[in-house]
Formats: C-alpha cells, structure tokens, sequence
C-alpha cells in the first residue's frame, strides 16, 4: 500500500554498488515463469523453465503517494541472459495515467530503452551515464544486451500507475536479439 | 522558449565525466554576483567580489513542454569554496506550481540539501548514490560541503517552474557553515 498524504519532509536513499536502492518498500523478482509467451521461442523458454526457471529482474522501488506532484524512485537490475537469441527483457507497460513520462538513469551495464505507441516504435541504447526519456503515452520496456547487469535509476509521477495488460496483448512491435553476437533490432512481422 | 506540444520520441542525454549534461538546451551560470545578499557575511562578500567575482554553480537542463506528464533533467556543478565561513550553495527556489516535487541523485562530491516550508526546515546530506528528495511545497537550496565540485543529476515535472522571490526575500531557517573544517548546521537566528 502507497501512502496517501504528501510527503511533508525530505529523506534521502542510496544505491549500493550493485545498484539495489535502500531501503526499498516493495520490490520486483521477475523470474521467467512469470513472463510466459512473451519471448518469442517457446522452444527455448520451455527448455529454461524446465532447468532453473531463471531470475530475469529485480525491482527496488521506494513508494510515495499516488499524487501527481510526488515523483518514485526505483533501480532496476536487469540480468544478462537470453531466450533462445532474444535478449533478457522486462515485461513492459504503459503507465496507467496514459500521459506521464519517464526518467531513466544507467548506472552499470548496456542495454536499450524499447518504445511502443500506436504501431510506432523506436529502441535508444543505453550505458552508464546514459538519460534515457520515455515520452508521455508510449509503452517501454529495457533489454539487456550485454553480459553483465544492467542497472538503472528510474523517476516517475506519484500517480502514474502500471498498465501491464495492455502491451502483453499487443506485444511490443520489435525484438531485440542476439545475432551472431551483435545486437539485432528486429520487427516482430520479420521472424 | 520551452517547446509546447507533448514530446513524441525517446531521446537520450549522456552526463560527461565533470558531471555536464549533454546536450543541454538552457544553462545557468551563476556567479557571486548574482547571489548578492545571500551569504551572511557581507564584508566577506564584498572582498570576494572585488576580486575575481568567483563562478558559485553552473546548471545544464535540456529543457522540455511545460505540461505536468513531462520530467525535465538537468544536472547541477556547485564548486567548492566559502563566502566567509559559508559554504557555496545555489540560489534556492519554490517551485512556481508548489506541490510539485524534485528528486536529486548525487553523481560526485558532497553536500548538503536545505528545504524550507513555513518556519520548518531540514538537511539532508549527499553524496554520490544518494537519492535526496525534495517533499512538493518546500523551498529547497543545495550547499557544497567539500573540496571538489558536488555534482548531482536532478529530475522534476515538467509545469513544476520556478519561484526565486519568495525564499529570496524569506531566507532559509539554516545556514551551513564550515566550523573549524566541520560542517555545522546552524540556525539564521544564532548567527
């Protein structure tokens, strides 16, 4: 549960060296099984989830209150792996409050922002240093596209809320993967 | 000028090795001379202003559409040095549409982050990996407590603006000053 008054006092976190924000009140641990058919090899997914179901991402979030002027922090450790060629991702969302941006930061790690709306798309690759802007109204999920974590710092509006549904029914239109060692944008119509 | 309608595609920024946000489309450069007043030694004041009128801190914002769904990021370079026994700091400011938090990330050096909101005050102190965050409606100012510049990224939304007059004329509560090489928080009225 979120908390409902403003804040009426600073505080500050910190992110330790694996990029885990403390202290965190809710976190994520996306494992594969959580994510089914959202790869595009079911062949490959159904072999991982018969081994060691694999942890693909964690999230550390602080709560705020879901008030437009409050702003959430969170880190996310996206872990190096793929399924089949394609690159370890998150699920993805729209934000339910369909006009708030988001803010990422890259810490450690390489990878690339995905973007969705309206059959538009667009990937921006990401490193430490890297600012990368989700614009209002597009869905965006990160891709892990190299061989350590990749970490990130997100900021987003206190009241913007997570549609998942949406995008899980129309997928993202394009698939990052790995070919042949590099990393390969490709529409999903092209597979 | 600020663009108007929605941005409509991700875009990304790089923070380089000193801290300066790349590229950046508004920067500030503030010198002592612009804070006049500010700082509560006035004779130290005036003898470092008939000197080489020293640069206090630089500002690089990509600027972004004045609406609420949007975050703009800038990153602050606040130099290291004392007007008498206090530290550098920036200007401070409310933001013009109040409830409107702001969140910081330190990126190097230390300091301390100074809120104000109807006689309360707080400090908060930074340094690389903190995650500070400034409540909506307080004054908010950032003071370099060390030896090397203290850099840190900042995120807010896009209508948040700003309102340099009021906490001009107020004052905050809190002075941070360099008390025999500690950092001593002390209140405006003890000075």
């Amino acid at each position: 549960m979120s908390p409902t008054t403003l804040t009426d006092a600073p505080f500050s976190l910190v992110v330790d060296e694996q990029g885990v924000l403390k202290p965190a009140t809710s976190t994520v641990e996306r494992r594969l099984s959580q994510m089914k058919g959202m790869y595009h090899d079911a062949a490959a997914e159904d072999q991982l989830l018969a081994g060691d179901d694999p942890l693909v991402y964690e999230v550390f979030q602080y709560d705020m209150p879901e008030h437009v002027g409050e702003l959430v922090v969170c880190t996310t450790l996206l872990y190096p792996g793929r399924v089949g060629d394609e690159f370890f991702m998150t699920k993805g969302h729209y934000h339910e409050q369909r006009d708030r941006a988001e803010v990422y930061y890259g810490l450690s790690g390489e990878g690339q922002l995905v973007v969705a709306y309206e059959g538009q798309h667009h990937t921006v690759a990401m490193g430490p240093k890297t600012v990368a802007y989700v614009p209002p109204h597009w869905a965006h999920r990160t891709v892990n596209t190299g061989d350590e974590p990749f970490v990130f710092l997100a900021v987003y509006h206190g009241d913007a809320g997570h549609d998942y549904g949406s995008i899980e029914t129309e997928g993202f239109p394009q698939r990052v993967l790995d070919r042949d060692g590099s990393v390969a944008i490709v529409p999903q119509g092209e597979l």
